[in-house]
């Protein structure tokens, strides 16, 4: 059985993630047909900031934790290490990736998603970065149409989407540890509130990087 | 005479301010009148932010830098010192004042500014933080519109507006010394895609925060 | 065959260990019988700093390093993760803990060497780490003579010492790791100078902690 | 009238440097005739961590504290910014400055003082470092005498000591701020305690510091 703060969070994320998908990437995905360079320019953002999550996972470990919750992040970390390298995969077995580009500035809001991560790294530590895993590794419900509407207009296959499909499968495992290291170390109001705020916080993030890639390619 | 990477920053800051004044914020304060309660949501975030930049301007010193940028990040940091006391003597002059709302947490785009702040400081020192400082030192020019119909609907003196103010007076001196800092210290190509880097995506944010706090008061 | 860099470190860090060897620890446990408080002072203090190690080996994922040497750092940092725990074991299996001294400030060499190897992950990163780790997985050769006398004069059994004993085991496996990165990753002259002046500080700071723990039983 | 931490504090500092001033950087100045050399190693290294010392100063913001005690550290910060040159003038004023060593690493104490008080400024923030202060800028009661010996020895004039003349004055300033800071900030048991470790553990690195010096030279 959840506890209910686990409700209140699911239900505040899922209720965030419905209004970013009344935004214009949504629109813009569901309503038209997807071009190639939609799809190369939001896995270039997606490259940038999975470049990072690894990184300030562990970082984590900068902010006092208990020691089964240190145990979660280096495994975690771990076990995202170099997943960025399927974003380029992805777009090199499409002949979409311009290697040259991979050394640009980031769209704002990607810039913004990964610094907020290394602040909640070093500032809160590992208990409130729960809060992004949280969402994050049980997106692939809430982006599912998106996903197989690009699929379908890219005649992608398992092969071009090699880092979306390893997701969902890896993040299967992780949701429930996430889970229950958020049951077992936010206890008190002040903590499930911290997690909360990281949870909505980059929720916000990841939603305006959708809207800055649909913007480069607003019809 | 400018030199052409100020002129860029200028344009661009200047670009993106115009894509906020599209917004819905904008929208709601010019086409309705203004509420005691928008204004008070507005100045609750103003004062989250507004506490942490003298912090994070001064936390900049962790990453080396030539000595006169140090010296101006340390007076910068204590001219900036306290100023969030502003914003609640603003408020307590119309009453409008909870002070029990000040432990709240904050709106996400607020929460993001703040910790990426932070970010700029400890992981790209005090070069980059000017990007933040140039059109922040220089906003009154974009928000007077906004500002004075908030000022006219509220009926709104000096007194009630002291943050804004002192702010416009302070940072009118400020705005030359961070011009001057960027013409000296950010040199290479590098070092201005930085300031430029930092300069959109904290717009970017601060955009946001105007939008959710718009989206309190949705008409 | 080593690389030449690996053996001017190894050189410098085992004449720095020879000066150890010269001081007042080992003055004290190789020329008097070892007293239990003297093995419970050491333990104390060994038991602090351990409790850090795991922590600022992950967090040196905070500054970008190669992939092959993240992945050193995560399964290192799990490695050494909850290790402390032996200490308390040990000093409890001979009747000489006292829990209300864990929340005692440790020695000032102590608590500088845990301080400084913080400083070491978020400036320098993990190939800097490499330099403590690269002595420290392989101390057991140095401090033989000492920890025999120890355990002879107080009667120990591997029951008693399981912090030296297993750490001497999966240390084994580490130091070929450490090697092997400090020949990939540490090139430079640059970077082998950080590689030791790293190892070096953190000898020395090791050295006085014993020098301390001497000091508070000094004959 | 002093509280009785700061007795207490004043006791266990002074106590501190009697024990510094029983090694053999003491032994080595007074006891035999000071060499240029002896001069040139030991402003070397006050010149390498004077570097450090505003910059460590001005990071402590990036940890919540009073706007008081924000205050002083900004203003503190700003009147040490550039006192390294100062210890290049003086080698510079008797020929004794080889520009190429300022690039070579620093001895191991040095090291681990600069590290350990970045580390004190990221991890406890303004008022853990005020132990330090407490004692620095007091100091040139405890070096008077080996100051007097260098003076005498080498025929030194105020011009060849700039740094120690200048930082006399400027301290007597700052000893009665830090002494007023400390007694209004450090209120709690916890609070004094983190004053007293760092007090006394940047104390021993800055004894280990001349302990160093004096092994260079040893007779």
């Amino acid at each position: 059985m959840e506890s209910s703060f686990i409700t209140t969070l699911k239900d505040a994320t899922v209720g965030d993630w419905d209004a970013i998908k009344k935004g214009n990437f949504w629109k813009l995905v569901l309503g038209h047909t997807v071009t190639p360079e939609l799809y190369r320019d939001l896995m270039m953002e997606v490259y940038h900031y999975t470049k990072h999550n690894s990184r300030n996972q562990a970082a984590c470990a900068i902010v006092d934790a208990p020691e089964g919750l240190l145990r979660f992040v280096y495994h975690h970390a771990a076990d995202e290490l170099g997943h960025e390298r399927m974003c380029l995969h992805d777009l090199e077995s499409l002949n979409l990736l311009d290697k040259g580009a991979l050394q640009k500035k980031t769209l704002p809001a990607t810039e913004a998603l990964i610094g907020y991560l290394y602040y909640v790294s070093f500032k809160y530590g590992a208990m409130a970065r729960l809060g992004y895993s949280f969402w994050a590794e049980d997106v692939y419900e809430q982006i599912d149409d998106a996903l197989s509407k690009i699929r379908r207009d890219l005649s992608l296959t398992d092969r071009n989407m090699t880092f979306f499909v390893a997701h969902a499968k890896i993040d299967e495992k992780h949701i429930d540890q996430v889970t229950d290291c958020i049951e077992r170390f936010a206890k008190t109001p002040e903590e499930q509130a911290l997690v909360m705020q990281v949870a909505r916080t980059t929720i916000f993030l990841t939603g305006q990087l959708l809207e800055q890639v649909a913007a480069l390619h607003a019809k």
